[in-house]
């Protein structure tokens, strides 16, 4: 994330001693902006994440994706309410796939989220999902790994789950909810596959509507039946997902979701190193190595060849395959 | 993506040459092989498109993006019909996100499409949104390509503007088109923002429903007064995109929309090579870079190294950076 751009604050390093520093005593302004430096990409938040990382590792990291109209932002709210009730602190990062679809929180949510305002065990802050898949699991990552280090008990990351790269982030998480509006009709088999994949837990919210019980019962059939994960996001799924009915909007079935979510989370800790956590790690690290090598092709000694290599990719004068051997040795010219 | 895997076929590029060399001379069931292969990024995909890359280049490749509902499907079966009747050939990759979501394309589409069941002109495709972003960026270019090089004059790729990556994929093609239906309501402005950037086209379809001039008239203002282009996936768009009204389920404008895709590109080629390939030969080959360093950290050199690595950072011994670094020393270490 060091790469030449915009020109740097005089002193990462110590600019971003200094947030760390004020933000694990308690400074949500200095938390803020490190989050920012993280969703830019900049030098500071590589040397705070250097300095945060080892520090975090106690948060419950709970993904939180479905559909859009599946009711994630109400749920999330209600969640909130109940965590804070029994005194634990809570941060959410909502993947707003801002740009494409959703427009955010409906007002409702909004209104219920003011209750929050002055509650500092509480802190919300949606980051754009511009950028590739990578990119994006790995800002979040980063995100959640700065969270956790500034102590909040459980950090949720909410995501549409429309696009692959937005489940993909969800899917990151230690427990990763699927949340599903009822339906009618015969299609949800086909629909919900995908997302299914990556649920440790299934919710049926909107469950006082009718048809709630009976895309349950679907739902759990489907589970029951399903082969396993097949090329989707990672990680193996240790257990048949559980199948919670809600209503966000009314807080039933709340208490049971989160029953199950530290259930989840006690689970995975007997089985040892949670495998959710190695993805984790595996998806921060490879976007770190891919923004190296990027940078690499596009720094002083390499970014004339490497422009001449992909012209003539695109001009279909070089295959891709020949370009990137012809990268890759340029770049261990250098190096070797 | 000649990483290890399932043991390849014997002879990799035998097969491919066989393959493409069917392909290229008409072979619909060889184009069918190599398009698998592609997707599964086989061996014989990397041999292919060493071959084929090279002679592809003539083709319009015209993305067509847009959120769930707004027609995009009825949009490419009345394409088709018209450029068809116009005696030009055309095919048509259709980026599924398959498990999220979409159901694929409605009844009344597909029985539009048996219409060109026996047409050998037509050659429809869709393929799974699985993977990251840039992955699928490259993969849908590698079959863009091999599709270009089997002559089709139009390659469609359809792809739903939900997700980060999908619209990318849309938006690596010459022409990018992007699809709305008439709204209702005030929210245009904060939902369409995303996908806007990335379009060369607009089309508000469902043209006879009320509302439509409203919403084009709303899209106008709005292209009018946006800002270049930021951060997002990256080509330059040189002039502002004209928005057009289809109501593809009757072909009204549907004939207007192929001229403006023709003048758009037209308009590309008078500008010189046009950005939007070299973002295309950029995706691809970063793609391929990527990859092989993955395949490198998981040879059998590196694999006990990078596991070790990983595992500290899923347990916050090693942060992210310095992981990244180590890898980096390890792999250039071998090859220096």
């Amino acid at each position: 994330m060091a790469e030449a751009g915009p020109a740097p604050a005089p002193d990462p390093s110590a600019r971003a001693a200094e947030l760390s520093e004020a933000a694990t005593g308690g400074d949500r302004r200095a938390l803020a902006r490190l989050l920012t430096a993280v969703e830019n990409r900049t030098p500071v938040a590589e040397a705070a994440l250097r300095v945060l990382y080892p520090q975090a590792g106690r948060a419950h990291l709970v993904g939180i994706t479905g559909p859009p109209g599946a009711g994630k932002s109400t749920l999330v709210a209600a969640l909130i309410g109940e965590v804070r009730a029994a005194g634990r602190s809570v941060a959410v990062i909502a993947v707003d796939p801002s740009s494409p679809i959703t427009g955010g929180a409906l007002l409702g949510d909004r209104v219920r989220m003011q209750a929050y305002a002055g509650d500092r065990d509480v802190f919300i802050r949606s980051m754009a999902s511009r950028g590739h898949a990578g990119g994006l699991a790995s800002t979040s990552g980063a995100a959640a790994a700065v969270l956790d280090a500034c102590g909040f008990d459980l950090v949720l990351i909410e995501t549409v789950g429309t696009g692959q790269a937005e489940v993909e982030v969800a899917a990151a998480a230690d427990t990763t909810v699927v949340l599903e509006a009822p339906e009618m009709g015969d299609e949800v088999q086909a629909i919900k596959a995908g997302l299914l994949e990556v649920a440790d837990l299934v919710v049926v919210n909107k469950g006082d509507r009718p048809g709630a019980q009976r895309t349950a019962a679907q739902l759990r059939a489907m589970l029951v039946a399903g082969a396993p994960r097949d090329g989707s996001p990672g990680r193996p799924r240790p257990k048949r997902p559980e199948v919670l009915i809600t209503t966000a909007s009314t807080g039933a079935g709340v208490p049971e979701l989160i029953a199950a979510l530290e259930r989840h989370r006690a689970a995975g800790r007997e089985a040892g190193a949670p495998a959710a956590r190695l993805a984790r790690a595996e998806a921060l690290v490879w976007a770190i190595l891919a923004d190296r090598l990027r940078g690499s092709l596009r720094d002083e000694r390499h970014a004339a060849a490497t422009d001449e290599v992909l012209g003539q990719v695109a001009e279909h004068r070089l295959d891709p395959y020949g370009a990137a051997d012809r990268l890759l040795e340029a770049l261990l010219d250098r190096d070797g």
